[in-house]
């Protein structure tokens, strides 16, 4: 008997962001797998096992995911966001490479969610509304040189810009080093949204001018989304809406 | 009294990648607007109006809405794939600034959807993995000059990148450029993700070696994803699977 693996995007936080396709997937599986809080979201029931486990392990969790769909079972691996987006489908991937031929013949599928990036966006306005990139800030997995060349072409593109990651407790000093090439490589007030904990009751959203930016307004629960040079603010009560226009003049 | 706008996401077009909160927003609209083939999509039903106009009338439309929503009605301005990924949110907010001030008053919302490089990305496996970026290839808007200078940059950064509006019958000639581009600028035979359509009944994903790629492969409803140098494949029976590592070796 061949098992089925779906790696699964739980959207950043409301139910109502997840789609009818994930909740399918969840609705059929007999085992999921996935860090301790996203886990944390699904509701037991008969017949479905639950298997939480921390943070940074995980190759070791999509190896379990690939024995247990090897042995027949069905089983989500369950990421926050989408899945595809500095989570757990290249993670699984991968262990699909270094592992038995037989893990390839799996019947694998990936289903994706609204990543963070886009529901904040969505939030502020439309500030990817134009060519944009999407940078991983951790060092943990690259070398920190990299990232500040990413930042510096990224800037020369002009491309509006998307942190996932960008501090934790461990890392206090990088997106210290972030701000400082990008206040540097803009030279300008241009918009920067730190936007926490999407589409949760913690939401929080704050547009600040890049120059007046520090590091302690981003945690590991922000997403930050830097404008492009041409990104618009429109003051009005309350939160302005921040866009950036479809068209570049010549 | 006053109204209501929300521009919603509907994904890139299976039923079952549609968040309930757009679900939502679609039951409880007087007006529905958007672009012909997205209009579509939508069940007639008692108490809805829909306004279906044509490509290219972005500001005309989000104007439309606009003034419906200050008549208060309940508006919903619908996408395909994220509202706010070069598509509707940006003509909305675009129109806010330079519209009314009364417009600025208003209840607009953002809704986000599932983007279409996300979803080509998990057909293929996890290409977008890690830091990538999204452009636009089509210079109706801007000039061609900029494309390419991000093509450049994107290249020497590293980044995977997602290309939206490939080729059309009016544009035959820019993605020729862009593949040159970016056959001079990477000089490999990194993969390449043509993925048509997807989601519907019409989908094709193809992977092609840059080196081999030409540019009948894209149309208008064709998403492009190429790989970063790091990007791998994965040999099997079927279609490969191809993926972008989470790690960089220093």
């Amino acid at each position: 008997m061949s098992g089925r693996l779906v790696i699964a995007g739980l959207g950043p936080g409301a139910e109502a962001l997840v789609t009818p396709d994930v909740s399918a997937a969840l609705a059929e599986a007999t085992d999921v797998v996935g860090y301790i809080p996203y886990v944390a979201r699904l509701a037991p029931r008969p017949g479905l096992t639950l298997h939480a486990s921390d943070n940074r392990v995980e190759l070791d969790r999509a190896r379990h995911a690939l024995e247990m769909a090897s042995a027949g079972r069905s089983v989500v691996v369950v990421s926050s966001g989408d899945p595809g987006v500095f989570a757990m489908a290249a993670a699984v991937f991968e262990a699909v490479e270094g592992g038995p031929l037989a893990w390839r013949a799996l019947d694998i599928e990936v289903l994706p969610g609204i990543t963070a990036m886009l529901a904040a966006a969505a939030r502020a306005g439309a500030p990817l509304g134009h060519d944009f990139c999407a940078i991983n800030l951790s060092d943990n997995l690259k070398p920190w040189s990299l990232i500040e060349k990413r930042l510096r072409l990224a800037a020369e593109a002009d491309f509006a810009m998307a942190f996932y990651n960008p501090r934790s407790k461990a890392r206090p000093e990088g997106f210290v080093k972030a701000l400082d090439v990008l206040q540097r490589a803009c030279g300008d007030a241009r918009p920067v949204i730190f936007a926490r904990a999407v589409s949760t009751p913690e939401e929080k959203i704050r547009v600040v001018p890049l120059d007046r930016c520090t590091s302690e307004m981003a945690d590991m629960r922000t997403v930050v989304i830097v404008g492009a040079s041409t990104t618009r603010i429109i003051p009005r009560d309350g939160a302005p809406f921040v866009y950036t226009p479809r068209s570049v003049p010549a």
